[in-house]
């Protein structure tokens, strides 16, 4: 009883940062019963002001010691350049606030145990905004291969490319590859072993456009992920390859987000001898139907009732975290040209 | 006149393995009226038999040692397994052939020069069957980036993957990466300064079926290649990126095979004060009317020229040569985990 | 100066119908600088409320009488079911309101010189929605008819179907057909001579779920539109035929909404003696940039400007009343079994 | 035993036309351990001689009287002008030879019956090549209909167009809509009650280049049919909407050629009291596997088996006069301008 007086009937929350991310999370909190979108934050206030006029009961600032100064703002949702994150929501659990943070959580592991470390103690929650791990077409994949529907995993490579989102201050590799990373993890419920990570810098010094990283996972399990915003077609696409079963995850078609193709190839004869033969065999294909609700509708609802349950959030700190330090050997690998990075 | 009255009027020719690709060749020089397809060489003497319903002039024998020392025979095409190219390659230049290889041309480069040699002394053709430098699509993309048309290049990757012609004799690398590392090395028109390349093997063990490998080019052009015979769909595809405009080659694309991106990113305002934005320019799609003809016609037609006229063909031993010191590279690459290897 | 000061600096309107359609007009008049979306009606009052949520501005009535009564209002957009749409613009005219109608203006062509005539007699603005006829696209496709690019118009058509929007109170004639009959139209430039349609029905009794027809155009032009809601495929497709260029128009491929196909056949051989050949030419295939702005936004921002300048719309009452005549005289058709109708 | 001592080891066969489709007869038969093609004719005789360089035991002859003339040939393939089908068949059938006649049988329902009864009165068979009637993927719809899978059928329509094989003596009527006519008797197992067709001549004066038909069936069956040969895009797609499932059948998608959708439209509340409303289902998309061996070596060994053993072909005389009725009423309808005819 007591438990529910105590409860706040709402979770009031800032979002910062009003630039491209930002309006998605303050229409998708606005939507949600269990939230009020309190204040939109942005060093640009003409930005916030902007998004403000679609939300009459949010108001607009350009500071953020004022979101942290305000004891009726519960939780801030932060959609800040990924540079920005770490001190920011250190700044914001210190001021007692949940946080959410969009992906990576921060740029090293290091300080993502650090936040990890400060959420628990003040018992708040942490949480880092990898959406496709709220995304019912990867929950379905993730159930596919847990109930064993392609035997045995062999490899899995990703496609996340692009014309845009350029950036100047962090490369394709921070930007645009800690998707496949955490999906990549979340479907394996493990950390690879080592990495490797070839990319180039075409438009600012340093900078790599384009990123191709391999990743080995423990038993004989590989991945490939290429990440890039200097690409001709809208691609973003993860091919699962297992011994009896292959999936095609297609985010951008409507039609058929997944596909099963019932496909394997098979030993025939002896192999002890070195007489045997491959038969390659070509079955079904199938599309199963998935109920598609918004990923970050998921992500937000969760988040919201982690804070207010005191719940742990699927995606904590430790998640986090695991896909910085996944991100933090590739950035070694590519400053050291390509060489195999170990991952403890 | 006494040239036309020394030229032979037609080349005599054997082909000498009949599985995948043997029956290829021997139909397209069934039909060269340059050509006469005289004899149909496999160890196995029923699949030799078995092509030869098809082409009554020709007749099959089962001992390639019967076709060397068949003085009417000019001239033998190899589709026997690719260990064994330079081994028959060489008996055949040695007893006097002309000799067309399918790629690889042999399985290192100090055996490709040997050969080069061999042809160079005894007034020889000896070319490799690099077949996508006689695809009319292929020559398309080069004359566009010769032209200037896509300003500068920054990087190629390409997708050669499908599920079959497993192999377990040589992987992925040695089978199909072939295609990809000649097509690159004709566009770029240049060799990499170094390779990286990682796989792994799921069906056979030290056979990679999956390899992914990246290369380095001079004057910051890197280009990746992935290679799999383990995968649910068919995949031809190789994406040109430039500063100006970006091309799509989708082999099996019947209706494009190429498509070239009007699409870019301009910086604006002034990088020296670090104050500029990027833009992305994204205008026409253009698919350029391609006269196709078939590729291995244009092959075999070639080879026979040259055979005939003493021309140096295309894609000669040193051609050969520069492939599969790339791929003898990548192989190291592969067998040292990743290791970045140079190439002189 | 007068012209200035007495034009009203924003047109005050009134969205009535707040199911399907309503809200995607709500959001465009609220973000034009022109408009004021001053009221949302709704016979269901709480559909009306729900959608105010996101509108500070404007109040949620359920009376259409009340929006006619409220001399602020100077405007209406009715996004009802379309057999109300004449009853419903007629009193909103004699009120003394401008009305956007959405597609079709009315269920008859006399209805709809009914409402011409009584916009006229006021010096009001009526405009219906036909919002391809904003569309980039569209427009695109009109100037390179109109220029000469594809040749001689041969055929154009349409298929329009999709699974879902299933109605009971109208077939899928006046619910789907009226988006491309307005788009041959308009692209043509001329009325049809005659129709046919044949279509049936499975769900409701009377109410076709499927419809194919025929439209006769002038200089022997041909015209065809499939429309259906029971279909497995969202398909928004028109094909343009010409005799020195064909079009296809894919309203739901992002990447090539148009694509002009540089395709004919020609005629080899003197026909006079029956001695000829066709001969069919396949060249390059080209997709125009096209800047895509949204149809509604512009069809919008068009009804008022109109509104307030008082000149004319590109979709008046006229227009509305062509497309009106076209389906009125294929449900005739529809009804006498597929019968051919003249249209005068 | 006396039965196999009599029937002949092989037919032997005379392929007659030897232009487009001819070829692919004469290879089929070629292939066939129960053929022989013995014969290769053309009226020119050039063309039969370029075939015959393939098929070392035939001989290439200009004269059809020569054809029937000769003891040892006991079959004829017909691959010439539909026009000519009726005169030739009826002189083989009359020579004592089985014949295969491409679709469409003949030009009239009356010339089909002829026929039909001249073979049965000797004793021959008479089969048309109705070749989807031998495709894999057609079975398999077939299958799947009568099994009841896609609940009740509402309606068929097929889309059969490309730029190319352009007629200037038939029109696109009867060279191109008789493949989606056999079709659909073959799915529907009944004839159409009434037809009705639209179609416009752009090349040739009077020979339609396009052409829209539409089909009633019993039971409230709707069937349309477009067939061009002036199309951008080759297109050969059938859709079959269901109560329950949706099939789409893409002869061209090699992945896919046939695509299940578990999609309706069900009725939610009571329509008696008007009080309902339509809720649609959207569920899995399952491509089921199909062995695809190519119909055309269905069709001839087929033909081939009911020659040598006497059984009745399953696309005889009666099926392809069914076809030929169909596009008979449809050829009256297109000549009266779309009138609907009506089939006994």
């Amino acid at each position: 009883m007591l438990h529910f007086a105590t409860m706040p009937e709402r979770l009031n929350i800032a979002v910062v940062g009003c630039g491209y991310w930002g309006p998605n999370l303050a229409r998708n909190f606005h939507q949600l019963k269990t939230a009020r979108l309190a204040v939109l934050c942005d060093a640009d206030l003409a930005r916030a002001q902007e998004l403000a006029v679609f939300y009459a009961q949010a108001r607009a600032v350009a500071n953020y010691a004022d979101v942290l100064a305000d004891p009726t703002v519960t939780a801030v949702a932060l959609a800040t350049p990924a540079r920005t994150h770490f001190e920011l929501a250190r700044r914001a659990l210190e001021s007692g606030k949940h946080v959410l943070v969009e992906k990576p959580l921060a740029m090293t592991g290091a300080q993502c145990e650090q936040l990890t470390a400060l959420a628990a103690g003040r018992g708040l929650t942490l949480m880092v905004g990898h959406t496709f791990e709220y995304n019912p077409a990867v929950w379905k994949i993730k159930e596919l291969i847990g109930a064993g529907h392609i035997g045995q995993l062999y490899y899995i490579y990703a496609n996340r490319v692009n014309l845009g989102r350029v950036q100047s201050d962090i490369n394709a590799l921070w930007s645009i590859a800690p998707h496949d990373v955490s999906i990549v993890l979340y479907l394996l419920g493990a950390m690879p072993c080592e990495v490797s990570a070839h990319g180039a810098a075409f438009l600012t010094g340093g900078i790599e456009d384009v990123v191709f990283m391999t990743l080995a996972f423990p038993q004989n399990v590989l991945v490939h992920i290429q990440a890039s915003w200097l690409d001709p077609s809208k691609t973003r696409r993860m091919t699962v390859v297992g011994s009896q079963r292959m999936i095609v995850y297609d985010d951008v078609d409507n039609e058929s987000k997944i596909k099963i193709y019932d496909k394997g190839v098979y030993r025939k004869g002896d192999p002890a001898y070195g007489e045997f033969q491959y038969r390659v065999h070509s079955g079904d294909i199938h599309t199963p139907k998935i109920d598609m609700t918004e990923p970050l509708a998921n992500e937000c609802a969760h988040f919201v009732e982690c804070a207010l349950s005191g719940r742990p959030p699927r995606t904590d700190g430790a998640s986090g975290g695991r896909t910085v330090r996944v991100l933090e050997a590739a950035q070694r690998s590519l400053d050291r040209h390509g060489e195999t990075v170990m991952i403890q």
